[in-house]
């Protein structure tokens, strides 16, 4: 609705557009602390997640963000020290992913980061461009990130770095962007995601193999909770879920294994639509499902 | 701090940036309702002011912005129409400034609107750039917005206008840009912003005309309010407050006029430092003070 009233284009996660004549390209985020940030994860970690979030839209669409521009709300109260922190993880991720900052400002209200990165456009990896025969990666495991959500929840830290520290796959989708037939990022959950790029190819995605974190299944058969659950409807993680000619699957892996990501082929393209789960011979329907807030 | 840890250059509402060869600049507000948003002011007046204030400060320095990207939070229970207004705001005043919407990101969390304004950079008018014998400008009366949060706040709907439905100065920013040697939005507040002006500039501001919209002094006096504090210290105002050379006057103030916009000289740019209000012979300091909260 949001983006037919705004008359906002097609549902990408990065907007592109043209300005004096080059190709620009931008995504916005907002972490919310009440929402997003668990106990147990620190400022400079929420600050540092909110760049991740927003860096991790361009890498799925194979693009270098360059410039942020930075909104920050923090409640009446907020110590020197805490904003300080909050600052400096902002800064430090902006740094590590090479991008300046360039504008922002300060407001007060519930404890907030809102990221908006700008580049260079280039062609953006679509999601809508999955064919029938390609193949269907993820650029690392899944379910962690929820696990360590419980965990912390709970009072643990067990997997709690997948949520206090996620890390963007940038370089990956940089240099594997002219592979890509289609691409987004997970931040919504790996079910939810693979439905974005299969209703956008109108093409059928059959995944056989559940990228599972190691130790997820152990820990949702301790905690009693379903790992399938954990894996595929968890969200917060911030890989790319990508489809690849089979012919690429070489080049695609010999990426991964010299940027030390640890990618994964889950599945294939077929024609038809929805998301299929093949397990021991039997196929079953993945719903969309999506990604669940704390609260 | 925020400007010194995240290494953003120096102080100024709007970021400017070289991508592609094409110099850019960007800009970002977020409207939060809790503190932002008084009572009897709609959703749909609420995503405008937030484009409004993000186009005010590139009417301040003079620039046109072109594309938006905008994340709303929104809490849990928020009804599908009020969302819908909210979007229809932001829509319809970003179509009113030109502003074409290429992305964006909806979030759950405490109701607010962060708007990213991007352009193209040209010669941006600086809040440094006064010097001694330049005059002082404003676009517009001031204290009506002060007012109007007052009335509101009691029930009331007196100035509410001003409150729920500003407008920025584009056209006029735009067009002057070449006759302003220093500029800034004034929505911190006139007396922060001509103390922005001065400080930048290493100058003194004298104002020698406190510019009260009309009926303010009589709303104050009905109140037991300061009218002086409703126009110089309420802030949420969305004028541009500038300096010219004095041979600039007579077609700063033919341009106000053709484009409806009540453009008033307050006073004047000396050598010193700090801002000093002039009254009947008299002289005296105007603290920084600046804009305070609703809650």
């Amino acid at each position: 609705m949001f983006r037919r009233r705004l008359r906002a284009g097609p549902p990408e996660d990065v907007g592109s557009f043209r300005a004096g004549g080059v190709g620009m390209a931008a995504a916005v985020d907002t972490l919310v602390r009440a929402t997003d940030v668990p106990p147990g994860m620190g400022p400079g970690q929420m600050g540092a997640k909110a760049v991740t979030a927003c860096v991790s839209d361009f890498a799925a669409k194979g693009l270098r963000p360059e410039f942020g521009v930075v909104s920050v709300s923090l409640p009446r109260g907020t110590t020197a020290r805490e904003a300080g922190l909050l600052a400096s993880g902002i800064g430090r991720a902006c740094s590590r992913y090479g991008v300046r900052v360039v504008g922002g400002d300060t407001n007060e209200g519930e404890a907030s980061v809102t990221v908006c990165l700008l580049g260079r456009a280039g062609r953006a990896v679509p999601r809508g461009g999955a064919a029938s025969g390609d193949a269907v990666f993820v650029t690392g495991p899944f379910g962690l990130a929820a696990a360590g959500l419980d965990s912390m929840l709970r009072g643990g830290r067990r997997f709690a770095r997948h949520v206090t520290s996620p890390v963007a796959r940038l370089e990956f989708g940089v240099e594997n962007a002219g592979r890509m037939s289609a691409a987004m990022d997970s931040s919504d959950g790996l079910a939810a995601t693979l439905h974005g790029i299969a209703g956008g190819s109108g093409a059928r995605i059959v995944v056989d193999r559940a990228p599972a974190g190691r130790g997820v299944a152990g820990y949702a058969g301790s905690r009693g909770l379903d790992p399938d659950a954990l894996v595929f409807y968890g969200g917060e993680e911030y890989e790319i879920v990508f489809t690849a000619r089979p012919r690429s699957r070489r080049a695609v892996m010999a990426s991964a294994g010299r940027l030390g990501v640890p990618a994964l082929e889950i599945g294939r393209v077929e024609r038809g639509s929805g998301v299929y789960l093949e397990r021991g011979g039997a196929r079953e329907r993945l719903a969309p499902g999506g990604w669940r807030h704390l609260g």
